[in-house]
């Protein structure tokens, strides 16, 4: 996998590059719309598209317990399963495992866990996650690791960050070991942990660059910690992670979590808030975010956000939808979904734009602002 | 509304014609997708349109409890409500009245019954129900009726049926009476009753045939009498209704009702089969219908119908759907959901070509044998 650094922002760490894997290029800063189960809820890959959506992220755990490693094989691979021809990364399930699943084991092997569906025991080591990410076939593949909560003690912490790292040398091994199955090359990441200790984060990600991979996601984060806590494991990752390999942060955020990590050099997001919101009727606006359920849009005929050029915006006003969200028609999270996604799409491809104009921090704060000064109005 | 007979079939009473609404044209026979409460579930207007869709059906009964008949003024009609710039034909109301609601009380002046929501008393009467279409500003309405249940008592078929044309008579002096809010015309059909009683058919179709609708449903049929009574009653209503109007079996049906029915001189059909079995997985096919959420298609990578050329089957696997569904995503619903109403569409669409072409009934056996030669094998 090739990333280019296209730019580097003169007042801040921002970056805009481009990431070429083997379904296509994808422009950073991105957001990755999630799709665990081999779909982005109720959203089709066509209208992905047309949301200017790169790349999607998709989860191990969940494939391998649904549709399991046989489907997935005998389908040629999750893109031509999911008919879906662009870019895919899937997470590595580490963090599912142990969110999800009762009864857990972390040894130096791997973890042994029951699954959340029927009870089986089942056992995930580093070597075969990526076993079935190669028959999963994703573009950029995640090596397993343990993710711990926050906050959590120092030892804990200590330990489990460096078995983290033993365990992504093991999923590079046997990387180098295996082949693609589809004729396609698959990039792997190595995800750094740590949680919020300085040292820990520092002497895991510096043993994880000299492995030299495709990428680094930075993990444990957005599991609890203030912002301002991972705000200032950004800017320490910033200073230790290469300039020429993508960075992604996993897990995050709200809007104005992405626009504060791209300040902070980073590139790449996935995050189920405007998947999950969309379900509960939140939408977002450049006027902050709002709930169509609400009564007070049971008359309001305007778009969801006025000016905003997408898909729903041009096609159906906050009433619309707001009776079809308060009669329980499947169309009305579907509509909320593909607009939040189309606004995050536009949050990170206009910060890319912004980047590249030597304009960032100046629109960032514009952005924000207005973001925060109108939803203090609406609430109101 | 103008309708034109384009062509009679020569060996059959089948007819194709072209109907002209104040939203386009709409060629007859022809599928109406139900939208019951302005949703075409889970299917946004444009994904109908593409599927060749030229009118929906919504009903005056929901939409009058939500989003309500305020709300639909200002919206300015169902079209720019939900975005539909298409031909739209309101049912009204009286059969969910009778099917959905409790302690309702039918007298000479209307309907008084519960709102099955909230238990709110209610009124529906033949001219309340022409305004709540005035404001919905359907293309085709239907005039407040009374169904009765299958089977039921002659005398009070007869009672019922004699009723019903007088509140026929009313809803058209309503009609007449006020004018369209949105600029555009409306047209409103009779529906005949009369059960399955040969001289009580006959007796309500002659009264409103010579009232002289814009077109005549079939009423009361579907309500649990078997298909060769409604195929009576059809072959009866031919030599009552006149060539020059379009003729609407209501509520049916499956694609052998439709046929059979087409054949018997219908022109417009509405049902919630394609729609609502889609969302158990029931899905329509030249040779049958199959239930993909059944294992067997587990590892079946071939489209819905092979060599059926319509979006879902040309984009997605019986596994990958299978899977959708299997794991609970609403994707796995919707698609289901766009191709039931893409095989409808194209079952009218063809017969009218048929028709056209002089070789409906041979076709229509032709279909029918493969339709259940294959349904069985595919049972056993």
């Amino acid at each position: 996998m090739k990333f280019t650094l296209t730019h580097k922002d003169s007042l801040t760490s921002a970056r805009a590059g481009m990431m070429e894997t083997a379904h296509g290029s994808v422009p950073t800063p991105v957001f990755m719309p999630v799709g665990t189960r081999a779909s982005v809820k109720s959203v089709e890959p066509g209208e992905l598209k047309a949301q200017q959506v790169h790349i999607i992220l998709a989860n191990t755990y969940h494939l391998y317990l649904r549709p399991g490693n046989d489907i997935m094989e005998q389908a040629g691979g999750i893109h031509a399963f999911m008919n879906w021809d662009q870019p895919l990364l899937t997470d590595s399930g580490g963090y599912q495992v142990y969110s999800l699943s009762d009864l857990r084991t972390i040894t130096e092997e791997g973890v042994r866990f029951k699954s959340h569906l029927d009870g089986r025991n089942l056992h995930f080591t580093p070597e075969n996650v990526v076993d079935t990410q190669r028959i999963i076939g994703s573009d950029i593949m995640m090596p397993l690791d343990e993710c711990p909560p926050w906050p959590a003690d120092k030892e804990y912490v200590k330990a489990s960050g460096e078995m983290t790292v033993r365990w992504a040398e093991r999923a590079r091994s046997h990387l180098e070991r295996t082949v693609p199955r589809y004729g396609h090359s698959q990039a792997l990441f190595g995800i750094t942990q740590g949680g919020t200790y300085t040292d820990l984060r520092t002497s895991t990600t510096k043993a994880l660059v000299d492995m030299e991979f495709d990428g680094y996601s930075i993990g444990g984060m957005a599991v609890g910690e203030p912002a301002e806590e991972m705000y200032r494991v950004l800017e320490l990752s910033d200073t230790l992670l290469p300039d020429h390999k993508p960075r992604y942060l996993m897990g995050v955020g709200t809007p104005e979590n992405i626009l504060n990590a791209i300040e902070r050099g980073v590139d790449m997001f996935d995050c189920v808030i405007p998947t999950r919101e969309a379900r509960n009727g939140r939408v977002y606006t450049r006027n902050g975010h709002i709930n169509l359920r609400s009564a007070r849009y049971a008359e309001d005929f305007s778009p969801i956000d006025e000016g905003f050029d997408n898909h729903v915006c041009r096609n159906y006003s906050k009433a619309y939808i707001r009776h079809l969200l308060n009669v329980g028609e499947i169309l009305g999270l579907k509509l909320c979904t593909l607009h939040n996604i189309s606004f995050f799409m536009w949050l990170t491809r206009t910060a890319r734009e912004q980047i590249l104009r030597g304009s960032f921090r100046e629109w960032k704060q514009e952005v924000l602002e207005q973001f925060n000064a109108n939803r203090q109005s609406i609430s109101s």
